[in-house]
């Protein structure tokens, strides 16, 4: 999180705007935290350009709980109850499996073969005929595997609305909301608080949730009553509000995303120009936000872990999953963080060559 | 939320006990936040005196949620698929509405009748032969009535698990377990921060989740990762640490109900010592924490609630469904704002008289 803004957020904590109480104190229906709640959505609609088509909801249970809440809304849009997925890594796998619960599951394509390394051809898709939706995880965290464009379905001849799971990538770049029917993320990764969820829903595909749907989590509930139908989580959608101001002020999503760019070059370039690590994700769709990368000699990993610690270089360790090393680049993180990374990596090389 | 609380969350919010970082930046499974959430379970175990046989889940989604995801986990434990509601007000009624999306709802006892004056006398329950669970709201904040002994199922010769809302009763009064199964809330009310909302569940009733329970709201998953299967509100489970510890210096529940009887009696001894005030509820089932009047002359509402208004007196305006005033008093209410309020509406019946 920016230093500024947990500032503000401390400076404000007991006195919101001399309004003689703090956001966890105010009734989230009174006026007070109505213009908190109004301000973030509109700041979230300018910096993603949110066509006015779309409704933003602010909701509970992150990522995970998305993955039975969109089939629970969506996948009775069409007959068959299907659902395609798109899978290339460990979140949109977990995703489709969720999604079993509540229709048929078609892999329209997998790039578990290549031991997620990929994204398959688009040519290659096997899209259903009769999909309630298409889904795909925009960024996969613990693969590094990025969408650096999302698939033009229609092109693909599919009618079916497109779902990316975005909850690693929102606010790092942005979104063609053209392909898109529906996003949704936890914020915690790139926005900053825990305990958000945003959903961003083209309206024709609100209405078509299955009976089992709980009432708090139906799109077409929660978007009539302006993300209130429960109790909204006010301190976190405050804490994002923030943080929207803070990216509005840093220049934008294009700030965001340049500077995305500029951490991912530096660490790949690192990785590439060396003998010593290896990055095994087709560069095409390398992820800006999560890079992994490994030891030739996987016998130095240990070694590698204890001196970045020692230089103040947290949360290096791989997935358990796959192993080796991974760095999080996301929106908060300076280029300093980064370019200190980077010489830790070439220093550790030197010394164990 | 107490003044201070707010000012230690202030303090603490770039630099949480020296270790360099907010708990808004901190991994949710790294040694701070884990320090911190054992830490938070560990008081609210103490201040209820939850037995270990109940697990603590720190979950998403609100009471409004939890009327879905109670039955979605326990609904399933008989093969009727049958739930008993006991029906005391809005809330419960909601509760009731909901599950009927998951089994067959049986309405064992209502109020509705009464305008919802009163509990309905045990003996008069029809409970079920082969219930999965019996639901109460143990306080009705809309109408203000409260359980003031939760009812002996066992003793009515029903088997199946007591299931309470206690959303606007926890932690102002100790629980009774051995007459519970699952204790529901969310936080926001006596606890502090929206967007948190505690279960405290018997071990005996995990593991009975329907097919389309959502993996995060499942129970048994929940309770197996520490109530993180997903990314937790961490933000929000600090906060209501605070809170509990606040509660353990006050003098704990103990005094938490002592300051909620001082409290009630103020307003109700105002109201019935009054001819131009009314509470309708049976003295035996007033609230302690939401006391709604109403003015006998129901015309000089406008006239009440602006004046009040003017002395600083905010959120007395009685909700839509039943008109007149209400007050709530939750924990942290202090029993000067009630003397304000009855100072208040002594000078008003004086000035009106």
């Amino acid at each position: 999180m920016p230093a500024e803004v947990l500032q503000q957020a401390a400076s404000e904590m007991l006195d919101w705007h001399g309004c003689g109480m703090g956001v966890m104190e105010m009734s989230h229906r009174g006026k007070e935290f109505m213009a908190i709640y109004e301000q973030a959505e509109a700041d979230l609609r300018e910096l993603l350009a949110v066509p006015p088509h779309f409704c933003i909801l602010f909701m509970q249970g992150g990522g995970l709980a998305e993955n039975a809440i969109v089939p629970l809304n969506l996948v009775a849009r069409r007959p068959a109850g299907r659902m395609d997925f798109i899978v290339t890594g460990a979140w949109s796998d977990k995703s489709q499996r969720e999604a079993r619960k509540y229709g048929t599951v078609h892999i329209a394509a997998s790039a578990q073969a290549s031991g997620y390394t990929q994204i398959p051809a688009l040519q290659d898709w096997q899209l259903s005929a009769d999909a309630s939706y298409v889904h795909l995880c925009s960024n996969e965290t613990i693969h590094g595997v990025e969408f650096h464009e999302l698939p033009d379905l229609q092109a693909l001849g599919c009618e079916a609305p497109l779902v990316i799971d975005f909850s690693s990538q929102v606010a790092s770049r942005p979104v063609d909301w053209s392909r898109v029917g529906l996003a949704f993320g936890g914020a915690q990764k790139n926005i900053g608080p825990a305990g958000l969820t945003l959903v961003v829903v083209r309206e024709d595909l609100l209405g078509h949730a299955l009976p089992v749907c709980p009432s708090a989590f139906d799109y077409k509930l929660v978007a009539e009553h302006q993300s209130m139908y429960n109790t909204p989580p006010t301190y976190a959608i405050y804490m994002a509000g923030l943080i929207f101001q803070w990216i509005k002020r840093q220049g934008g999503v294009a700030a965001m995303e340049a500077r995305a760019i500029a951490r991912a070059r530096l660490l790949y370039d690192c990785i590439d120009g060396s003998a010593f690590y290896v990055n095994r994700v087709h560069p095409s769709c390398r992820s800006r936000m999560n890079v992994p990368f490994f030891l030739r000699d996987e016998s130095r990993n240990e070694a590698f872990l204890a001196g970045a610690r020692a230089a103040g270089l947290l949360q290096l360790k791989g997935h358990k999953s796959v192993g080796g090393m991974r760095a999080s680049l996301y929106n908060a993180m300076p280029i300093e963080g980064v370019q200190a990374l980077v010489d830790y990596m070439r220093e550790f090389e030197r010394t164990q060559a």
